[in-house]
């Protein structure tokens, strides 16, 4: 029987995919760092270093346009590729923009897409150069891919035992946005916040910027869950965690729209585009204080351990083991 | 009325989006060139420069899966941007890859368009660095982002009045090929090298970055045919220019095939991914041995003119002005 993607899932695509290319293809002396991390790093001269991200949205599947106005559509597209050059510790300097159309758009939404785009490049001094826009049968579809720049940058890979995990900002409230959204409440005083922050995420880039002169030893964005991304920097860097559930900053928001969900949309919801990092214990005070001076919070949630796997230890000192995997994008018909 | 994207076709809207950016977001001193060229420009440091292109694939539209096989389609997906990296006269460095998937592909033939991918990309020490795979509900769909890195680049702008202007191999066996697809006609002798022009289009990296080294005043890669594509010379040129069709290299396979066709492939076909360039008369003997060298054919098909415009001189001596614009991928309903 043929086996299909939506058999075998995204990971399990990826790592065929990767085995089908020849050794030489897969990383060289100046692109050290192909298929993996958060972007992929190459060398352009020896004291310096670029790295590339690419993320899609497409409609039905990552956004609904009754959900969702044009601005904020762009304003987003462009954000979560940000997130990812923030999560390096990299400057963005370019986006290079895909549209697949059918030609039946509104030529004012894509005006409204590329403002909110617009609008947030200025913010971060992003050059918008150019791009593709192809003609398409199916959904809307809107791909970037951005550069970044940086000397020193941060990878998953460096995590140690004994490390304090922190997480930057607030999680869930992209989670009870999307919820609010499906269950078409915008009754709540804090819809518009919550839904705000699904619609519009702000990519954490001059946290990035901080956190790459400090000592961190991994860092990542979140976009696929504290329970669906902190494993990445495990596995890359041979280590386990034990995250301590009631120190998870979740907004007062969210605990009020959802009581008895605020800790699983916090853990697993996703799209929250925080920065989840590691760093000596004995640097965290100064770090905190560092990226509290660039008006980020970073909240410890836990520590690195030498037994492998995340466990999760509750408010009542329960600890659960949770089932390692990352968010397979083939298993799921959840949007968002 | 609303205006809809296929009302005001590709350029109007390109120019729309373009002004809906703020100007600071559209080039900086270290991107001085946004939308326009070939590739996006931009200088990690004083002494060096990157380029960046970006060209996508839909099913259905650029390409049928009953006329293609997966291997060709890796081959051809990265082939197109290393074409418009060979026009900027760079060295290519690492793709990243996006895949729009449904879930219900055979992973075995992707794993064959990864093969395809990986040759070609081996061919010119290009690193596959990751990338993105997004589920859709349309059609399958390849998106790739291809870095390079020049010292010196060419551009579209440079053209002078009375430079010679010289294409790179033939014209028009992409389009025969992709007619003979159409035709279901394969039982030509030649059928396999057109049909095989069409699918695996050679880029022409390294005669982009010989033509670096020399007196070259402008280039682009030939996607849309020969008429659709030396117009935008012109116009970043601001100057006109005069081909004489009967100098227009053609195979003789292509005559063969379609006799009275012929001259209309090579003209207006597009997709033959040759090198399209105009170089002062002087240096032009120099450049055509060097290129002959490196195992290249240039062959001049006309000049440069203070007139604007294009205008062909046919065989019997009389001069067609040709209608300039580029070909709208939303006017068009044919593949490729």
């Amino acid at each position: 029987m043929t086996r299909l993607v939506r058999d075998i899932g995204e990971f399990a695509l990826i790592a065929d995919l990767e085995r089908a290319l020849p050794d030489a293809v897969r990383s060289s002396a100046q692109v050290p760092t192909g298929i993996g991390d958060d972007c992929a790093v190459w060398r352009p001269n020896a004291n310096h270093q670029s790295v590339i991200t690419t993320d899609a949205l497409v409609d039905g599947v990552h956004f609904r346009l009754d959900w969702t106005d044009f601005r904020s559509l762009g304003h987003k597209s462009l954000a979560i590729n940000l997130s990812d050059i923030a999560s390096m510790g990299a400057q963005p300097v370019l986006a290079a923009v895909t549209l697949a159309l059918t030609g039946q758009e509104a030529v004012a939404d894509l005006v409204e897409l590329y403002r909110g785009m617009g609008e947030l490049a200025a913010t971060y001094g992003v050059v918008i150069a150019g791009g593709d826009i192809v003609r398409t049968h199916g959904p809307l579809m809107i791909s970037l891919t951005v550069i970044g720049e940086g000397d020193h940058l941060l990878r998953r890979s460096g995590a140690k035992v004994d490390d304090v995990i922190l997480v930057s900002g607030t999680l869930g409230a992209s989670g009870a946005g999307l919820r609010l959204l499906a269950e078409e409440d915008r009754g709540l005083a804090t819809a518009e916040l919550l839904i705000g922050a699904h619609l519009r995420p702000s990519p954490r880039v001059s946290l990035g910027r901080f956190l790459a002169t400090t000592s961190v030893t991994a860092c990542m964005d979140l976009s696929d869950g504290l329970t669906g991304d902190l494993p990445k920097i495990l596995t890359a860097s041979g280590v386990g965690a034990l995250i301590h559930t009631d120190a998870i900053p979740i907004l007062p928001a969210v605990r009020a729209a959802f009581p008895s969900d605020a800790l699983e949309l916090a853990l697993s919801a996703g799209e929250d585009y925080e920065l989840l990092l590691t760093a000596p214990a004995a640097d965290v005070p100064g770090i905190i204080a560092g990226a509290k001076e660039i008006g980020a919070t970073l909240t410890p949630i836990g520590t690195i351990t030498a037994e492998s796997g995340l466990r999760l230890r509750a408010e009542d000192g329960q600890v659960h083991e949770i089932q390692s995997g990352g968010w397979d994008h083939f298993g799921s018909t959840a949007a968002g």
